[in-house]
């Protein structure tokens, strides 16, 4: 795996001793569950920048609702119900036709969420060599849980089963393609951008899932490590069968290398990836059921047996899968010549 | 006055009619004042970055103490006690001395207001021409007010006092001073620097003013401006007394036009102005001495004559003092030119 500089950073820079009267569980999860006077919290920050979270041609709608949905999915993760939310943003200049766009996408999910904007900060971005500096987005979700409830990456116990909700690739197809990198058929690839453009956040499934997942959290920087993070946080390794993974329908017209890439490592899906005892199977499917979600079982949680977590793959003959390296990291060892 | 390009942007296009469980005071305040289930929450939420509030110059503890310093000063001016805070923030590169350096500054307020870090997001600045971004940061910051209190713009009636805490205008100063375009004697700088770089977020006084205050904002954009938002908000117009103005010391050096600059226009203090019965000044005084902060009387709250809320000022020989044009807007016309 790529050395985790972004997570590094984190480690050493931003992760201080409790103090105060707010407990949480602290940093690492996807959201902060925070338990106040008058009940429980979960809130999750994201930034986003045009030019390294969305490309420079990605429409202004598109960048508002994805904005909104990747930190509802962070939510999503927790099992939290999305309450509010708050938008700071720098922009280079004023420009009301990006902006009709960007508030146009962003109050289109906000509205389906139920999830109103209630506070935020607009300024100018820092201009760079006498350039005007990126859109900069920064988005901090709130949601609800009942007392003690709550979805951590901790939980994850041997013999558990391993699900991920909807299909992974999709938004990673869609990404390679655009870049000229892969080629998706002209009939398979509206399907995959929209997976890129308009990530559904799973946030009914994550309630449902509250008493029924013993770990949970949301596809961002690819299965195998955010699955990987459920893993390093509960202690323990993890088993998949390759051939159970869903995948995006685009990947059928792909290497199998490249499906290995997309499915495990493509990140941007916003599904959710989290495990279970297995004598809650039959909860877990209510829960897909009750929320219109389709969820998948895709391996089992296992012993540690080394230094570190694990993660292998095998397909239904039983043979291992290489597994593609890397998942995303803003400041690993691939970077850093940037 | 000067267009106000920010909060055009934010009328058009981030305030929407109110929807969701969460009810609001809505966009406009310091803070937003929100009715959970479970209890009032004041929210917060400020983005910085390197080259705009702060000069490419600034110690990285300086930026980390300061960017909390404002959101808590957000939360002083709605009365709240701060209790969490998150942090996003967007690097050009992983750089340890700076990162150590600002955590330092950062985490030093937060133990001091027992007001913990307790999320965030570290991501990579996208780039702008080939030359790394900006560091941009965003906090939000999270207090608790008692049920159905929490002070406002919105509250001022004729005939209420106008108070500002501690002094004002020396911030600016120090700025201007660091820039080249005044200058301050050597022993009245670094008190000016320290107003600047390591502002005091009033938050005990702020508390103190609940059920006090009848409209409470923090200088951050300038007293005339900061005090104008109280007017619009409030439907009145302020008469100030300059005499009576509390000025920091280093203003004493200055021209009397760059003392009415710094003092009315210049921005980033972080005091609290604000408004209160005449009948409440024995409590004003109480809740000053209570929170070990000088308060001054600077003037009254009168009736709005004319169709815009009017800001006029005199000395103590009743002679009107000329307002200077003008605070600080990202999006104002003077900038239109970058």
């Amino acid at each position: 795996m790529a050395q985790n500089g972004e997570f590094a950073i984190i480690d050493r820079f931003f992760t201080h001793e409790a103090f105060g009267a707010w407990k949480s569980k602290g940093v690492g999860d996807d959201c902060a569950i925070i338990d106040t006077a008058g009940g429980r919290l979960a809130v999750t920050t994201d930034m986003m920048s045009v030019g390294t979270h969305f490309l420079p041609s990605a429409l202004a709608a598109d960048i508002g609702y994805k904005a909104l949905a990747v930190n509802l999915s962070d939510l999503a993760a927790a099992g939290a119900v999305p309450r509010a939310f708050f938008l700071s943003i720098a922009l280079p200049g004023r420009d009301d036709l990006w902006l009709s766009g960007f508030t146009e996408g962003l109050m289109k999910l906000a509205r389906a969420a139920s999830c109103p904007l209630l506070g935020g900060d607009t300024t100018r971005a820092a201009t760079v060599g006498g350039a005007p500096g990126p859109v900069t987005i920064s988005i901090t979700a709130m949601g609800e849980l009942p007392a003690q409830m709550g979805l951590t990456r901790s939980g994850a116990k041997p013999g558990d089963d391993i699900w991920v909700s909807g299909n992974v690739g999709g938004a990673c197809a869609a990404l390679r393609h655009r870049l000229g990198e892969w080629t998706l058929p002209a009939r398979l690839f509206p399907a995959a951008a929209a997976r890129m453009d308009r990530p559904e956040a799973r946030n009914a499934l994550g309630t449902a899932l509250l008493n029924v997942a013993s770990a949970c959290a949301d596809i961002s920087d690819g299965l195998a490590q955010d699955l990987g993070h459920i893993m390093e946080r509960s202690g323990v390794a993890a088993d998949i069968l390759w051939d159970a993974v869903p995948k995006h329908p685009s990947l059928a017209a792909l290497t199998p290398e490249r499906q290995l890439q997309a499915a495990m490592n493509g990140g941007d899906d916003y599904e959710l990836v989290f495990t279970a005892p297995s004598e809650k199977r039959g909860l877990v499917e209510q829960a897909s059921i009750s929320s219109l979600t389709p969820v998948t079982r895709i391996g089992r949680i296992v012993e540690l047996t080394g230094p570190r977590a694990r993660l292998t793959m095998h397909d239904k003959a039983g043979k291992e899968v290489f597994m593609p390296a890397g998942g995303f990291d803003h400041f690993g060892e691939q970077e850093a010549g940037q």
